[in-house]
């Protein structure tokens, strides 16, 4: 069959971004075709369109590891999956692999997800990418209890409050950080324990006070910059973790050598591919970001829609860098 | 009773050690009183003189945390020893707590480690910190097993050298490095199976060649400066862990950010203390170097002995920064 797909010839700006007609094979072994009703953008694609990420471009290429749609033809050899199936692909491959910018993809049916029922395929395109990559950091890695003290900078946006959900779902005291007063109500009212005003407040002092002195022993941070010093010298509890993500300012940081050393920290880089990539862990996640939807703790997230004709303005959005949430192409609908 | 000791009554440069008589209590429920023979001398106790060690400088203090002698008295409570008993005392405690610069030492009895009755006072003081140091992030953190690479920046020191033979006995592929030839010979007798000769070889290129395109899994890194940001680059594996420890070098280093990230690298701050302060892992600690002693794992690795007069020259001795293993003070022979 033939099919709409947004494709790219050469690296650069969002000019490469092409719609063109291509053609689709019927799916292999363990693939489902899907026709794809809406896709859940990543600042992941504006890097692979730039080809400066860490999926390498391989050219011709299409885009995009997030989606939602209904499965068309399942190949040889799936189970779990028919046609007229709704379903969600986790950003478990390589863009160069697989991509789902298009009308209609051929995907791994392994990485294909439940379909939330009570929401819509853009509400459904903006919840999985985020619980996930809270989960990974937090669950899966750092192991977070009900006696943990656990500190997430920034928390405003689509993970950020993913993360407040995940960490408060295992019963721990959150702390976030926000710069000014303005956004302190919200972040309680997405479940912070404990907000610091970083413009007013002292964080060093803050934490001391909040965890009696101990330090917290996760800090989930995406920021650069002179922050993870101060992290690892007196906010992480000593033998704690920070786990970097995101890299939002890009600024050069320190590695905090003396603090790191004399405090036993753990600096530990995340994304949510070192989970995803691996099948194993696929039903786990799953699992839990079901049983999560189930009790409440995680809930569509859904900054801004765009038509799928205008993907150069949702690249550019992205790129403009203050996204509240997830950032969805509407294919279908 | 009265002995003498090392004291100092303000921080600073050699010149603030002074040899004083002072007044030495009965041992206390769980301490022994030691006769002192060998101290074994670290860099921390330079900085600690310095007043700029992890451990606070609380003034007057004696110094050193590790040492071997004979138990002379031991305070209620205590089994396992008795008045002459060889014994070690392993760097369990603080310096403001306990020391061991003196003719005598009060210690606490959970510091006493096995004698190796094979070897000289000098010899057993020799050991045992160099053992520990690379049991604990070898083998207690990292869990190296038999399929492992395990890369070690540097080795020739005391506890690099010790670190070779403890991934060795892991049964780890072991790949050290050196800047010229030189080295080169004396690295693979020690038993590293793999020598990148950084002066003539690429590290990224050989580490390849090595490990068939993995990279290592575990990093045990002690120099600073631009070599981190290689390791997290290309040189470690996806998902592999850089244990920092020493700070050999003192250069500003730079957090790897985007590799940290991308590869999902953790850099994990190390020293033997996060091991030792935790009274409940000195059972598996002791055991395992006591096998080691036992199958010819660790062997005395002696660079310079001092005798007791002469604290303020091996001060000086260990700033100056080339050790090639153990430096010991002399005290009764």
């Amino acid at each position: 069959m033939q099919t709409t797909a947004i494709m790219m010839h050469e690296t650069g700006g969002t000019d490469v971004l092409k719609y063109e007609t291509v053609d689709l094979p019927n799916p292999k072994e363990d693939e489902l075709l899907i026709r794809v009703d809406a896709v859940g953008l990543g600042f992941g694609e504006v890097l692979y369109r730039m080809g400066i990420y860490v999926q390498q471009t391989v050219l011709p290429t299409s885009l995009g590891n997030y989606a939602v749609g209904v499965v068309e033809q399942a190949g040889p050899g799936v189970t779990g999956w028919k046609a007229g199936d709704r379903v969600t692909v986790l950003p478990t491959f390589e863009m160069n692999t697989y991509s789902v910018y298009g009308k209609h993809a051929i995907v791994p049916a392994s990485s294909a997800a439940p379909y939330f029922e009570q929401w819509t395929p853009e509400e459904n395109a903006g919840i999985w990418m985020q619980a996930i990559t809270a989960y990974g950091a937090l669950i899966h890695y750092a192991k977070i209890q009900s006696d943990d003290f656990v500190l997430l900078t920034p928390a405003s946006g689509g993970v950020g409050q993913a993360a407040i959900a995940t960490a408060k779902r295992a019963g721990a005291t959150v702390i976030t950080t926000t710069r000014t007063q303005e956004k302190a109500q919200m972040l309680k009212d997405l479940g912070a324990d404990h907000v610091v005003v970083t413009d007013e407040e002292d964080i060093s002092d803050r934490i001391r006070e909040i965890t009696n002195g101990q330090g917290v022993r996760i800090a989930f941070n995406a920021l650069t910059g002179d922050l993870t010093t101060k992290l690892a010298g007196d906010v992480v509890s000593k033998g704690g973790t920070i786990i970097m993500y995101g890299g939002i300012g890009g600024q050069e940081t320190v590695l905090p050598y003396p603090q790191l050393i004399t405090r036993g920290i753990t600096i530990q880089g995340y994304t949510l591919y070192e989970l995803t990539y691996h099948a194993e862990n696929l039903p786990g996640l799953i699992d839990y970001v079901k049983e999560g939807v189930a009790d409440g703790t995680y809930k569509p997230n859904v900054d801004k829609v765009f038509p799928f004709e205008k993907i150069a303005e949702a690249h550019d959005y992205m790129t403009a860098g203050s996204t509240k949430g997830a950032v969805i192409l509407q294919v279908h609908n």
